[in-house]
């Protein structure tokens, strides 16, 4: 291999691919970006892949001699990351030893890398149905619904997000067993070519590694929003491909929690009132509330129009804040876990949001007010004695 | 104690006393800031110290009670950071239950303290030598030696800045034992009242800890620079007060090192360079010379005008760069740990920078070309074979 590269786009490609390798790889080359280069195409062709989710993408290159080589990732990304980019680099690797040269106008550097062929081939399904979707409608998708999975690697099918397709729209599902956020957008497609083709083949169900999403979710918010992706899915392997970009990743096998039935039909208390307000007020009695649990209480009075949120840090003091509120329903009083209300309120765009909830012991919902986002977060609420 | 404040002013006190407050106090009311209420003068006071380092400061506020408590200092200064500005604060405590009641627009906060009196004493030596500095050049004393101190608590003295002052100018230095930095100058007071008690009386050598200097030095900074700081000495306590601020530190123990005999007098190699440039390629070399001790070589030709900075990172790669730079002496080749040169080379403003050394197993030391600031880098270099 023998090519020259412009240092700011061999940089920008090995910062995007570098994100799907893994910081703990299970196998030494799993550590390494793969390059490619083809004389043909005159293209420098880089992949990072940690077997579940894989990154490609392709620079122009001068290519002398074509041929493929690894590096270690997180080394060769900051070398080139430091370099200049007045100048062009030459890149040059030798298969015999494995070492690769880098010579750009300051200095050269050798870097010892692995045989292009111990590296796993990224599966690249393109076959199976076929969509193209608008990038930004999938990006808040994921971006909606990924705060709400599991951390916990235990609870698999949990720890990742579920994408339901009815071939219009594009349900988004996630919920770590004590809330559940769900985002439905109706016209997640970018383009209809048969509409009666499409809805007859395309509905599916999967459910992706929200690890993995996070990094196809910076990707896609960084894309041209006007430029449709492309979308492959196929024997639970989901492929995204944009322009010279292609994302793999592997589903979670296993079938999702029928989540609907979770989602209470009618609700005795509705409550509105300001997001940003609340979530200020939330902040604050966090400060308390996170020495002792996360708990919070919520309580109205049907008389005065306040809505109260006070917890109780035993022994280390008390917070109490009010907030103005439109209220239907009977005085009640319900607990929850700041944290989980923080997360949920921050992803939630409208000025005003309700809070629809029965007991104090049965699901609680957050929705936006005056918006035309179908979003709903289901928290589950604290059992509190008075 | 009973009062209203502004929670902005508030808010800045309290960051700035709590720097003074230790993440492992020795004793539980360590862990907390003092707040004092005077009826007579109208102002609240607020201390946090760890027995080495104090900082007080005061603020104006409608006192209707004298009192005195303590509160933990990270959760007050979190409450006090979140709430609003738009309206004032009222604190009340009830000494008898050692509990605070913060009330501000939108809520009200009830956090449990401990009584004032087992808060220490600052010790407020006014007596002693008394100097007027000038904050500026003291911040820059500090800043430009500190980094080279010792982290290691078992190095004692080499945890701390001895700062050497003749009756004119103050002498700055730190050192690990792998490397000294040293900062002369000569004109750090900002007014002379009567020159010769000065001299007499004023000379003074004193070693404080590092950890309380960084805090002085952001305290400095961020001073009026026009105003002098009042600076005292007296019985291994140095106190700064600079309008309502009052910070005082314990000095370390026992008589400093004598650097200066480490300073060669004559250099047989003197090699000037351009400082960005060089900072510049050792970053890009320190990548790889991070992965295997941080050796670095500086080898030069007397026949080119080049310096040339390798590294050899075994079975992981090698690095190689080169500069352009002016060279009297012989050709030769030193080895330097790549973080303790970049440590000292960021802190040097000129553009121009000089390395003067003998032998690759002595002293060498950097130092700025035609810059009217007299510092002195000195790096031991690391011995290798070839």
């Amino acid at each position: 291999m023998k090519l020259n590269c412009s240092q700011s786009e061999l940089n920008s490609a090995l910062q995007l691919v570098s994100r799907a390798v893994s910081n703990r790889p299970t196998h030494p080359v799993l550590a390494n970006v793969l390059l490619a280069a083809d004389e043909g195409t005159g293209k420098l062709r880089l992949t990072g892949f940690d077997l579940s989710l894989g990154i490609q993408t392709s620079i122009s290159a001068s290519v002398q001699k074509s041929g493929a080589i690894t590096l270690p990732a997180k080394l060769f990304v900051e070398i080139v990351s430091k370099l200049s980019s007045d100048s062009p680099l030459t890149l040059s690797s030798d298969e015999i030893s494995q070492q690769v040269q880098l010579i750009s106008k300051s200095g050269t550097y050798e870097v010892k890398g692995m045989i292009a062929d111990d590296f796993p081939d990224l599966p690249l399904v393109e076959t199976g149905t076929s969509l193209k979707l608008n990038p930004l409608l999938l990006s808040n998708s994921i971006k909606s619904t990924l705060f709400a999975s599991s951390s916990d690697d235990a609870k698999q099918l949990l720890t990742g997000v579920n994408l339901t397709f009815d071939g219009y729209g594009i349900e988004s599902a996630a919920t770590d067993g004590h809330r559940l956020a769900v985002l439905n957008i109706n016209n997640i497609l970018s383009q209809l070519e048969n509409e009666n083709d499409l809805i007859s083949s395309s509905k599916f169900s999967i459910t992706l590694p929200s690890k993995s999403l996070r990094e196809v979710e910076k990707f896609l918010s960084s894309c041209d929003h006007n430029q449709p992706i492309n979308f492959f899915i196929d024997k639970g392997q989901v492929v995204f491909i944009s322009d010279d970009e292609i994302i793999t990743i592997r589903a979670l096998e296993g079938s999702y929690p029928n989540y609907s039935q979770l989602l209470p039909d009618s609700f005795s208390n509705i409550l509105e009132f300001d997001r940003k307000e609340f979530i200020a007020s939330l902040e604050r009695i966090a400060v308390l509330a996170d020495q002792h649990n996360n708990v919070i209480k919520i309580s109205t009075d049907s008389s005065d129009k306040l809505i109260k949120i006070t917890t109780d840090a035993q022994d280390i003091g008390t917070g109490s804040e009010s907030l103005p509120v439109s209220f239907k329903g009977e005085s009640f009083q319900i607990a929850f876990n700041v944290r989980y209300l923080l997360d949920g309120l921050k992803v939630i765009e409208s000025d005003l949001i309700k809070l629809s909830c029965n007991a104090p012991t049965t699901p609680a919902i957050f929705s936006p007010v005056n918006s035309n986002v179908n979003f709903k977060y289901l928290v589950m609420p604290i059992q509190i004695r008075n």
